[in-house]
């Protein structure tokens, strides 16, 4: 046991909050004293207490001269919650290890500062580069003010997003569509565009056995095409946003807000722009579906921090399909080599 | 150690010789008396020795009452070399273990129960699975008498096959290239579209650092516009042989044969008559390499026996590239998903 032992802890603390902390970060934290954990607690959502008021409260009586672990630097700041450094200082807390600095400019830095000017010994960067990764979708909207973007796809193993006429419309199977709904459930904003809408009249809500949280849907549609009997404009489930170049006054507009949707009107609707009105709103992390052209777009203008494949091991022709088994899927310096055999019966050799 | 485990030692041995015993399955023996491996061969090369008399050789003087493991079942036809199951009979084996049987039906069978017959207690089956696995192709060919079919793909994590102009038309990295080369190493023959032909001028050769095999090379080719100046009429460096629906004397085909090139009219081009032709030509495995087209061809008529798809952790616009990196690659149900992030620089969030 070491201090990685404990930080690794307290990250797993913090993981398990993952798409409830939002606009916080995920944050957890250890307490220990005589080399036994004397207190855990981890972020569980906004207006909530922080991580580390949780495991001092927890470790209540055994704090003091104790070493707290924590993965992301103690704030400074009256917020919601006092700070957490005076708790800590109060605590009589001799020793904390933080794996990264809170990269918020107003922050970065004055929590540690706080803390040894309290006389408690304090290390920065243990585990540093998973609580980084832990908080990338965090990070990334406190440095640039947009939302952290991951494009998903599901495809066929010779790169078709479409299947042929006649078959089922999934691509991949039960387990990959259940981590796609695990994928929404931990994002702020699913983004489609309206070709999507016009397709498949997709519902973009989360559907785990368990539940789940639904992002907001955020529709691009430059030419407000979207039907007023639209699943995500009629089912009231959680709010939906279409971004046109339209005015908000046009065509669909005023029906469409009549349902309850929010239409916003930008000059050009590009992902830059769309980015930056919803990290306005708060938004710090978008999971865009489709199609392929809004894809290139997000491609085109570097607005991708994320990209999610999903291949199933099929082969699709214009009207023919083959199903492959997966035999291998592995790095091959810094590619994937993906080796699928036909299975038995499909035109591959029976066994001797 | 058991008769799995020397099994795996012989499955070893054969399997070191993949891409130089075609037409001739890889086979590999191990002979071991009082617990101790006395001999080890396999088969190298058509006209060579098979695995078991290379085996018996080695461990001449210690075969009496000693047990063999092959991978193969053992031949009982005067061949290109008399047959295994005599030699076996002779040198006072007690016990063979077999992997898997012969699937050809002229052979099936009869060397276990020639070796039966001659007072040798035969077994078979142990590591039936990876033994038939690995002669897939071998199977395949003699089952079929057609050529076992692999395509290979490359393409970007957006399922792209092409590079934006004006990037390296490479897509993946050099570890991949060279994973490719061997490909075509222990392949009997590489097919292509005359469109690979027209737009890439590719040589189709195997180009390994300590060098390798060249497979023939295929070209359908309906109308015969392969130019006679193109690198594999022109390079000598392995035959090549181009399908066509034109006559054998119309337009080109009298420059190209005079160029070495063979000229195969067939009534119609597909998949399968072309296969059929391979596999009377004894090629038993064709590795097939582009472009979409014939990809499309072979899957419509369920000519693909394994599929291996090399994804770089690109994302290819139409004039635009991002480059990514892979975090994971790992198996959901029974597909694949990738996951990738920009990398630091391009977009995503520099480490706090």
């Amino acid at each position: 046991m070491n201090d990685h032992w404990y930080m690794q802890r307290a990250l797993d603390l913090a993981a398990a909050m993952e798409g409830q902390t939002s606009p916080n970060p995920m944050v957890g934290a250890v307490v220990v004293k005589d080399g036994r954990i004397v207190g855990t607690g981890a972020h569980m959502g906004a207006g909530g207490d922080h991580a580390e008021v949780h495991a001092l409260n927890m470790a209540e009586g055994c704090t003091d001269g104790a070493t707290m672990y924590v993965t992301l630097e103690p704030c400074n700041h009256h917020g919601r919650t006092p700070p957490c450094t005076e708790k800590i200082i109060e605590a009589g807390i001799a020793r904390v290890v933080v794996a990264a600095k809170d990269v918020n400019p107003e922050v970065a830095g004055s929590g540690i500062e706080a803390l040894r000017n309290g006389g408690v010994k304090t290390e920065v960067g243990v585990l540093e580069e998973k609580a980084a990764k832990l908080n990338a979708t965090f990070f990334h909207y406190v440095q640039t003010g947009k939302p952290y973007v991951t494009v998903k796809t599901a495809s066929s193993l010779n790169g078709t997003m479409a299947t042929p006429k006649g078959l089922s419309p999934w691509i991949t199977g039960a387990a990959a569509l259940e981590d796609v709904h695990q994928l929404r459930h931990i994002h702020d904003a699913i983004l489609v565009g309206v070709g999507t809408v016009l397709n498949d009249d997709p519902a973009l809500t989360t559907r785990l056995e368990i539940g789940g949280r639904n992002p907001i849907r955020v529709v691009l549609d430059r030419y407000l095409r979207t039907p007023a009997d639209a699943q995500l404009v009629t089912d009231g489930k959680t709010p939906t946003w279409i971004f046109t170049e339209e005015s908000p006054k046009s065509g669909n507009a005023p029906v469409l807000e009549q349902k309850g949707v929010r239409v916003i009107s930008l000059p050009t609707v590009t992902p830059k722009n769309v980015l930056a009105e919803l990290g306005r709103a708060d938004i710090q992390s978008v999971l865009v579906e489709g199609g392929k052209t809004i894809i290139s777009a997000f491609i085109a203008e570097h607005e991708v921090q994320r990209y999610i494949s999903y291949v199933a091991p099929k082969l699709f022709g214009t009207d023919a399909a083959m199903e492959l088994e997966v035999e291998h899927a592995q790095l091959v310096g810094g590619d994937i080599k993906i080796t699928a055999t036909a299975k038995k019966g499909d035109g591959s050799c029976s066994q001797g």
